[in-house]
Parts: C-alpha cells; structure tokens; sequence
C-alpha cells in the first residue's frame, strides 16, 4: 500500500471547503466519480451493518424539488453529483440477519459459525431500541461515510458541501425513502466550485489546536 | 492543489480495517501524526462550530482505566496514539458567541456585521434544544471528524479502529469530560497492525452497489 505525503493530504483538507456556488458545466469524470462511490462503499460502520442508502440524483426535477426542500440553495441543482445521505430507521433483527448471512457468503463460512456473533449484534441492536437511541446509533454512523466521502472527495480535487439545511420530511417523501425504512440526513453535493464563489476565499475559520485538543 | 489518483484512495480504503491488535512497539512519527491531528482540526462541521474535543491520552494508567471500560479490549492500551472523540452537550449562545468572536477575528471583520448570522445560528440551537436533538446534532458532527480522521490515516498508511464498544460514563468520569460539557462518543485508537491480527487478511464484508446506492 502506498502513502501519500503529509503535505498532500493537509493540502487537500485545506483546499476544502463548504462550496456555496458550483459551476454546472462542469462534471466529474466517470473514473474520479466511481473512486468517490467506492469510498462510500468502503466506509465502516459500527458492526459493519452499514444502515445506509445513498441516494445518487440525477433527475433535473428532483433537484429542484430537493433544493425547494433545501429552501431554494442551489447546490443540489448545480452541483455535478447530489448524493442525499439516508439512515436506516428503526433496524431489526432482520438486518442483522441479512448481515450474517451475507458475512458467511464472503467469508465462506457456516452461518451457523456466526450465531454468537448475531446474538451480540441483536442484543446491541435491542439495547438500543429499549434506550431510544437506536435511529441515533444508526444516524451517526451515516456521519462517518460523510467524513470518509468529504475527505476522499478533497483529496480527488472535487468539491463538496455538506448541507444539513433542508426539510427532511420532504425530502424523504420526494425521494420515497420512508416507505423503504429509510430517512434523508444530509446532502453531499459534489462537483467542481464556480469560479466566483466568493466563499472560496475566505480565510478558513478554526479554533487552535489548543481549544479542540486536551492532552490526557 | 495536487489530486491523487483514485487508486491511490481506493487501494487506501480497502487496506483499512478495525484493527483489533495493534502493535505497541510500532509508533507514528511525529509529522505523520502532526498530520492526523491537523485533519481533526480541518475537519468540517455544521456552520464551523467544531462541537467537540478530542482527547490525546498519552498517560499509560489512564490507557488502563480506559481499556477496563472498554470491557478490557486492548487496542486503548497497544495503540501508538488514543484518541477520545467527544461531543459538545448542551450547547448554548455562548458557544455561538465564542464561534463569532473567533469568525471575525480571523477574517477581520466587525463583530456586528455578523449579527445576522449569529441570530440564525442562536436559533439552529434553540430550535434543536426544544427539539430535543441538540446534543444528537452535535453528536453527528462528531462522526464527520471521525471519518475524515479514518480515512485520513488510511491514506497515511496509519492503521485504526474505531470502537464504540465502551462504558461512556466511565470514560467521562476518568478523563473529567462532563465538567467540561463534553460526553466520550467514540474511541480512535491509531497505530500499526500487529503482525498476527488475524482480523488484517479476512475478506472484506461490504454490501454490493446496488444495495447501498439508489439511482433517482
């Protein structure tokens, strides 16, 4: 496995930043955008369960019901790929069990091989509905794969904004999600900043090191 | 800004794994991890507001205490470098006039030409508050530094896990976190594989596209 320098990779995360104004002429290439999707792919989960879809719209008059959702922003219509980031809502038993079964195919092994793991899963799954931070547990581990794609995708030289500001409800009706036991958290439009978005050169804001890190 | 090829991030993002045995004789270099830490910095969040500490432990007892509320896992202990991710709880306008106090000294601008902003922020945390999911939404922004840290590391050729599986009062009470407003969310411990994790050569378990994409 190759490394990239460290230079590469602070330089890329500080290229990065929430695009406001996407060019719509511009696309991302077929190859840069299946590496995008595979980061999505490859991204952990808690148990590995992956309660995730992400939706990929490319349909003109979606967009623009999303960006009516998203209180008329533009980016879902101007950007080059609009990835909507669903969560998996109230997860059963049987998600694990396609979990399991899946496992054992790739892994070649006997289903019956993983029942003590299942167990675990299910009873963390259960604790989880009991304590009512079960649709929580799962919202969050759709944050990482957001992470992993907003970190991947700056390191491509593509542009992305997280955009939590939208109406969820709707957005889940227009794209029918809860009828598929998902729910909308955020948009992750991707593709290439225009060339006067005036947010690009603004002066990156971050507290110091020494208000985010405590050394214990 | 360089781009890297997408092999180069897929080859990365399938190297990775949760590394459940780490080696404690191999530690990150100075630069490198300098560089892991910057990527936490350059983490995005909702309107900035970085919502979170992250936790350095360097401390070989508090390692111990912390692998105990880890119901004894080892990797808080072998790792070369523990990260605790924790959230911000209860947030209120004085994180957001902290945020704004820091945004206008960076960019040089008037403290009450921000008044707007401020205002919509004060009311994306109120609303949240009676909403009962402020803590959730700060959570969430957690899991984004978390990813871009996981990915991070791949890339870096620095190998992680990240583990939720830990009592978070414990871990609270240990590094005196709720004093603070902060709650432990989830562990990042991060190093280089033992030789013998016989985690490292199982095959990789993912769903396949079309189960995690939906076109629209």
């Amino acid at each position: 496995m190759t490394s990239i320098p460290t230079q590469t990779l602070t330089e890329a995360l500080h290229w990065r930043y929430a695009t406001k104004k996407f060019d719509p002429t511009k696309k991302i290439p077929a190859e840069t955008w299946a590496a995008l999707q595979q980061s999505l792919v490859l991204a952990p989960s808690s148990y590995g369960l992956e309660p995730w879809k992400f939706v990929i719209v490319d349909d003109p008059a979606t967009r623009e019901k999303i960006s009516a959702a998203a209180y008329g922003q533009r980016q879902p219509v101007d950007c080059s790929h609009l990835v909507v980031f669903a969560g998996r809502k109230n997860m059963d038993a049987k998600d694990v069990e396609k979990f399991i079964t899946h496992t054992a195919a790739v892994r070649g092994l006997p289903k019956d091989s993983l029942k003590g793991y299942q167990d675990t899963i299910e009873g963390s799954v259960e604790r989880a509905r009991k304590g009512g931070y079960l649709d929580v547990w799962n919202s969050r581990q759709v944050y990482i794969a957001l992470g992993v794609y907003l970190a991947s995708a700056a390191l491509l030289g593509v542009d992305t904004c997280p955009m939590e500001g939208f109406d969820p409800a709707k957005v889940d009706e227009i794209l029918g999600l809860s009828a598929k036991g998902y729910g909308a958290l955020v948009l992750g439009p991707a593709g290439y900043r225009a060339a006067d978005d005036k947010y690009a050169g603004l002066a990156k804001v971050r507290y110091p090191a020494q208000d985010v890190f405590i050394q214990a």
